[in-house]
């Protein structure tokens, strides 16, 4: 292996600097991965803004939506081979705690998220347990398998709402994860409409096919009802993260309809309890991934190249990651951003 | 039958008054009952507070929590024969809107509830259709009997819950429907804690044998982590209608953990719906009752006669059911008051 790798460290006041670094040799359970793409979450532009300074300090390499090749195994390793192709599931489990003990692994108490609660992706050499690596199908392109990660958040999402054939779906906000779950939720059988603002946005979804509405203009709720001949529909997706989002959420929801909670609300709505009464709501909290919807998503992403040629917008090489980011918070219309770790 | 009966009319200004009335002879479909006994519900206690003046008027015969014998029936209604003893469960479907198409006709769109919509058990005989009538085991009390329609809410809210043997459970607000969920969850297998601010309703908890905590003195949350090693609770009861209790039912839940939503919150609450996403928590509503769990409400009722004799802490002849309204108003130790509507 070589002795010295680029790595970009987030290093605090919107900075993330592409710096020389060692690479980690793999322990006995763990396996070196060369990054070929690393997609920038909105999590990482979250770290980006300075408001995860607390959790991830001021000297770590972001990136978890990462493809690559195995590099180097560690010696219990003996079930993957140098160059496969793979994807890591970033999650790392106490395994003591009592999620753990319940069997919910991926919402364990003392849960590592590798890439944030630990160095990622955006460096060329990435050290993970082996346990989180997903061996990739042949003729997978890599720079499409940067979307495999957020895909299976995608398919938990659907997973959990129980989505059946032919149920009316409304998801809220149709950013990369909203149109995501938009393009999981069709293959499953729904019938799909999404709700989006941003214009940029809203060409994206019909472009993928997606009847679409904006909720500043057209009335959301009259717009479902009309769809549905009264019903509301059957599973709502409130992936916005906004009190608008919320409101709309159980407006349109049927009776004992299911609505996903996929955003991050880091402060509290106000929330149409009487409705969950009223009509029996269901409202179903949602985080990350389990091993089947990694499974499910590599699938997804192997079988449906438009998905990820329309959802990746564009291409940085590791050299130009600070741009990077800069371009995804002034440029409205850019969906995914990927990262070129591997030098051409 | 006879031609003039006692009932009770709501009038408006927290004043409802005793008059004479006609019976109504039962259509094909119908049967008069001859009115035993009636609680005084909640939702009566609001009307009464002349805060549904507008669903209701000043011309409506209230009560639902009532138990009678059949005094007359239609020329459909061959399977009932006279002085059966039967309570009514009081909801009217319009069997056509996509809630009831869905196989939900209790939280139909157009749902009428007896004894609010129409006129209600306030009254010696109470004409109703016939399938909400369901005849009682011999041998159930009469007075016991008019708890059956409370419980079938509790055994709602149970079921829904999907509550299974050994699960902690944590009920928020113990009155009556509290108190009814928190037994039927311990019959079901639940270990419970009653979380309750009201003294006198604390001393009523645990006259039954549940453990109690008072959330403004000892810390909820601290006590259900105690008891739980650090679990938290499977699952939780909403029943205060309170911002605190919303406030608390996040709080304590276990990851996965399910919420029932029983309580009518008019306002809307701020709800800290990043822990459904981070604990992965479910948010169940439950309104009312389906034809199983009054069956359910039937056998618990019949077989468990010590929660009646602590939960009615007093029956009033209908003649004063004006005082027994401002005595409920008045006095914090009061749970369940019923009006013995038929004469001595």
């Amino acid at each position: 292996m070589t002795d010295r790798i680029p790595a970009a460290f987030y290093r605090g006041n919107r900075t993330v600097s592409v710096e020389w670094t060692r690479p980690i040799p793999p322990g006995p359970d763990e396996v070196a991965i060369q990054v070929a793409y690393c997609g920038i979450c909105g999590t990482d532009m979250h770290a980006f803004h300075g408001n995860m300074d607390s959790r991830v300090g001021f000297n770590r390499i972001l990136g978890h939506e990462m493809s690559g090749t195995i590099a180097s195994v560690g010696a219990k390793c003996t079930s993957f081979r140098p160059n496969q192709p793979v994807v890591v599931r970033p999650l790392e489990s106490c395994g003591a705690c009592k999620a753990c003990e319940a069997g919910h692994l991926h919402i364990c108490r003392n849960l590592k998220f590798l890439g944030l609660d630990t160095d990622g992706a955006f460096q060329s050499v990435w050290t993970v347990p082996a346990h989180t690596v997903h061996v990739l199908p042949d003729g997978l392109r890599l720079d499409h398998a940067a979307l495999i990660e957020p895909m299976a958040v995608a398919c938990h999402d659907v997973r959990l709402a129980g989505l059946r054939h032919g149920e009316d779906v409304v998801v809220i906000g149709g950013g990369p994860i909203g149109i995501l779950v938009a393009f999981v939720a069709r293959l499953a059988g729904g019938t799909v409409l999404v709700s989006e603002v941003n214009p940029h946005r809203i060409a994206v979804a019909e472009r993928l096919g997606f009847d679409t509405v904006n909720p500043r203009t057209d009335g959301l709720e009259s717009v479902v009802e009309e769809r549905t001949g009264g019903k509301g529909a059957d599973v709502v997706f409130e992936v916005s993260g906004t009190q608008s989002g919320v409101d709309c959420m159980t407006a349109v929801a049927s009776a004992r309809g299911r609505i996903v909670m996929v955003a991050i609300h880091a402060s509290k709505p106000t929330v149409d309890l009487f409705q969950f009464f009223w009509r029996e709501l269901r409202l179903i909290g949602a985080r990350v991934y389990e091993r089947e919807d990694y499974d499910r998503a590599i699938e997804i992403v192997g079988s449906s190249a438009d998905i990820a040629d329309i959802l990746i917008t564009d291409v940085h090489p590791l050299a130009k990651i600070q741009q990077a980011f800069e371009a995804l918070d002034a440029e409205p219309s850019a969906m995914k951003s990927l990262i070129k770790v591997e030098p051409d």
